[in-house]
């Protein structure tokens, strides 16, 4: 038995999601003839109260879209230094829409509307780029799934409203913010311009994504989603699956929240580790003492069939997520446990 | 009973395709571990002849691709003025790629050796965009599902590599020139150098296209998919589909075919057609007399749910495809031959 | 001595002009601080009745600038095939703006309001480019210096009003119709949104052209400019030579014309001509019978150093300009009917 | 009397640089025919020991046509957080070539062989922007007028060799560097792929960069350059004052650096100045004491016709250059001098 904690973009559909996705009524998506799909983006942008939502292959997509129309060509966003958006979508946010990252130098990938108001670059100066966008992740990913403080978010929106600034969340996560700090969509859909949420992630459907946001910006979205060639036939099966983790996915994020935390304490008692994050959601990263390297410790895992993540200088990442169930749970505390070197 | 000829995008999968479909190894295909995409992808290159395939959301996703690979931003390539990349990809060619279209006025959608090396730019003169790719549509869809002649395919290539021109073919309904012309993919595999192929039209899978080619341009396309936001996780349900397209559903496009030119022969018949183009494939493009307007013939097809599609230009289309069946001929071919004026 | 009617491109300032550009009051331009180039940029938007304008290294930045504050980027402009801004401008609109050129069949270079209004794109339909710009040429360049009738201008701005389209004219040779037709710059400045003019054609200056329109779409195209890096320091003396040409050499393109005209004359009245084109302002483009070629003529042109340009497609070029005196013309005219094969 | 001590790009022609330039014999450079320019080009190849050189409009268009050449859309370059590339050309490595910054916080705006090597992407993985430049500003602007260390510059070279990265030097103040470090232009010629040097700061000529590479890499930049609209006419009046700039204004740069080191020894006494960074060339960079404010200072300067420039964050910034005369540095010493609060 492999156990994979690499990410929880590894899931695969349970036997009843799996029903439900082929039972599901399709029809072509490119003509918005899919009610399955048309359901699914209908149930998203009433649950963030917005006016419309949009399904995309993946939260690439998504967020690149959304960078795309919250911007214009030379135009700068702003993110966190270790924003997906900047450093995990290959550089799409020059290559898609020519806008530069300006980035900040946040706090486990979280930043203050004190950080975003000194970004800002003066409009009336043509030699910098204009500031057009701000790029929230909730909750971050390489800053071990840290979930936002909500007032401060509120205060970012006040310094985006102030500078006619767009303001974006990428919600890769955002359910597990949710969860974690027991909030209702709505809140976040009252603040942001566009959210993207996915549904492959915590929530275990096998592909998909939607951008959530005003009508004008999701027909914009489609556009822009066809220019990619993100529009697709008969998703259905794939939407079908995202309604299915909508009902049945949500709330049962508070185990995958719960075994994370149970690593984590595990992980600060080993003499082996040198400093392990606090854990808010399902991501647990820490380090090793020297001389022990991250290589050696995965090797160690590796041989009791244990998977995890090396994210780069000395950092390792355990995720959590619904097919770790709590059988494999017992069996990986333990291994750890008996990790010596 | 609704009958929808708009177009063979709209094909639902068959039971047993959704059997298939069901019961598939998948795994995350961003990391490459989905078995099902990885045997389509093989699948497809071994058909072909060629060392590597790469799966995608959509034709246009694999056309827009393709393009990036084979140019340089400021490039401008050749196709003829109805092809799908230039008139039906929202100007992707130019958004994507910063590519210019050099359009041929073809026969059908189809060009010739002869026009494309009358169109190729000189690579010294800096005010000229330089031309680095051509694209072939075969079928056409605008032209009807006409199919090109080999022969001039191949006197094409050699203007091509005399001219250190890239060769793409949009083969979206290659499926139906192959088996209308009783050809081999292989052929087409030496020719070009890329090679669209779709699974949810002719084929009737719900979703996908592939792109075929060198290892080297795969390897470039895996990097732009990801830049678009194609890069899909657990897609292998999707890849299913398109498995058993390519074992059932190849050979019994003769079906759609014969139905076709059943719809043609009848439409010349009729007193209030005006041009019947010549039918090779699944398409029928035709025009009415004066003064009944392509509206009035819709409403009166509409009447009897039969749902046609209006290309403009005064021109009709009818498509036939895999949930197109015999009963449904009869009907439509007694339908049509009772229309008056 | 060797007499250049290559293009009018090749006129060096004369000695008056030199000594006033001299004497010009420079500041750095990137701060606006240089009076000469503002004294310029007034006066031009003031001659065409516009609110701003501004200064340019080259008509061909000015053109794309012009395409760039005029779209957005997967949009389409429509102009003629023969259209500088799609011919010879590198495949810029696509490069720089991502936008796709609309080509139409004109005459002479020059398009109709029915064109245009045939060729817009049904702007809810995702799959086309959308339309967004109509770009017109006056006097055309490969279309041998003709001028378009003003109703006609009239006339597609309505398309362009009625459409939500933006409406650029490339004055490359715009001198030369003004003056042809006697037409007033305001006429078109009422027409246009944005107007590129050249300052080192027809009228003699060494470097320059200048963007007019709106104050809003000034301000956008100083950003764009400095993106593309054509903002320069102390280009006072550059303007000031457009200053002294908008003085001193309008008017005398009549001599221009003239010349061209009696060189048209005589190429109808010689055995080895072909078709020579009607002749409005400086440019005579003509064909030789078959069997002579364009390459026999202009060698024989050549031995009597004679230089004119070879447009193509069996096509011969003759443009005059302030450079090419009175003096030189009667040589020329000689040297023509002297030519046999 | 007002003494512009705000950039050296303020600079205006001396007479005698103006005499050269009106006499210079001119073409159309746009097909290569401008005498002067083409000289230009080839001294300034030469003097770097490289094959080919080409003229801008600007120091911005020689950097962005070099970032375009080295570089692939999707592509991440590696440079200084106050490079000038980033900071201060509008957002361009984005909006023209589709390229990502990566930024590293250097010391005085330069970076180390180490941080480049720990900061270029695995280029195997597809997540991450392909890493493919690395800039270097030489001196550095924001940085006050810092030097390399030319071992440095060695050692990054390396780094780039090993990873196949393309080495780019923006050189808009580098002769103030090799006057100031006595180095010789063949030793950076040997370590750059392209050089970009300005003749319109320290050099004073009114406008014009060059850039400095292979025969192909300056192929390609013509083509790029056409694309920007940067090719200019009879731009040889320009490309004069640069060769005379290049004959008579070189070793005078000492004056300026001995200018700027007066300024900041007596900034160094002075009760309200905080932090004043070591000079090496012509800038000087200085903090004041709070509470007094940058902005108070600038007031009192201007109230004795002194300008100078407000970088931001608190600091402000001498630029001495050719027209500030010995006259005005005994002046402006006095002031400073007098200046209490």
């Amino acid at each position: 038995m492999e156990i994979n904690l690499f990410s929880d973009t590894v899931t695969k559909p349970t036997p009843d999601m799996l029903q439900f996705m082929f039972k599901a009524k399709v029809g072509d998506d490119v003509f918005k003839q899919d009610p399955t799909v048309n359901e699914l983006e209908e149930t998203l942008a009433d649950l963030f109260g917005k006016e419309a939502a949009l399904f995309f292959p993946s939260g690439t997509m998504a967020n690149q879209v959304a960078i795309k129309i919250n911007t214009q060509p030379g135009d700068e966003l702003i993110c966190d230094k270790w924003a997906h958006v900047f450093l995990y979508e290959g550089g799409g946010a020059a290559f898609n829409s020519g806008v530069s990252c300006h980035l900040l130098d946040g706090t486990r990938g979280m930043i203050t509307a004190e950080q975003v108001a000194a970004a800002i670059n003066d409009p009336e100066n043509i030699h910098l780029a204009k500031t057009s966008l701000v790029c929230i992740e909730n909750t971050t990913n390489k800053g071990g799934g840290a979930c936002y403080d909500f007032e401060e978010l509120v205060k970012i929106k006040e310094i985006c409203q102030q500078n006619n600034l767009k303001y974006h969340l990428d919600g890769a996560r955002l359910w597990n913010a949710l969860v974690a700090k027991k909030q209702h969509p709505k809140a976040y859909g009252e603040l942001f311009d566009t959210i993207s949420v996915c549904l492959s992630k915590g929530l275990g459907a096998p592909v998909g994504s939607v951008l959530i946001g005003s009508k004008e910006a999701i027909k914009k979205a489609m556009r822009v989603r066809k220019l990619f060639g993100g529009g697709m036939r008969q998703s259905g099966y794939l939407a079908a699956a995202g309604m299915y983790a909508l009902q049945h996915h949500i709330s049962r994020l508070e185990e995958d929240h719960k075994k994370a935390k149970d690593i984590a304490q595990l992980l600060t008692r080993m003499p082996w580790t040198d400093n392990v994050e606090p854990v808010e959601t399902n991501i647990v990263i820490f380090t090793v003492k020297a001389p022990i390297t991250p290589t050696q410790l995965m090797q160690k895992l590796k041989e009791k069939n244990i998977y995890i993540s090396d994210m780069g200088q000395g950092k390792l990442r355990f995720v959590t997520h619904l097919d770790y169930k709590q059988v494999m749970h017992d069996y990986v505390l333990e291994a750890i446990e008996r990790i010596t070197f």
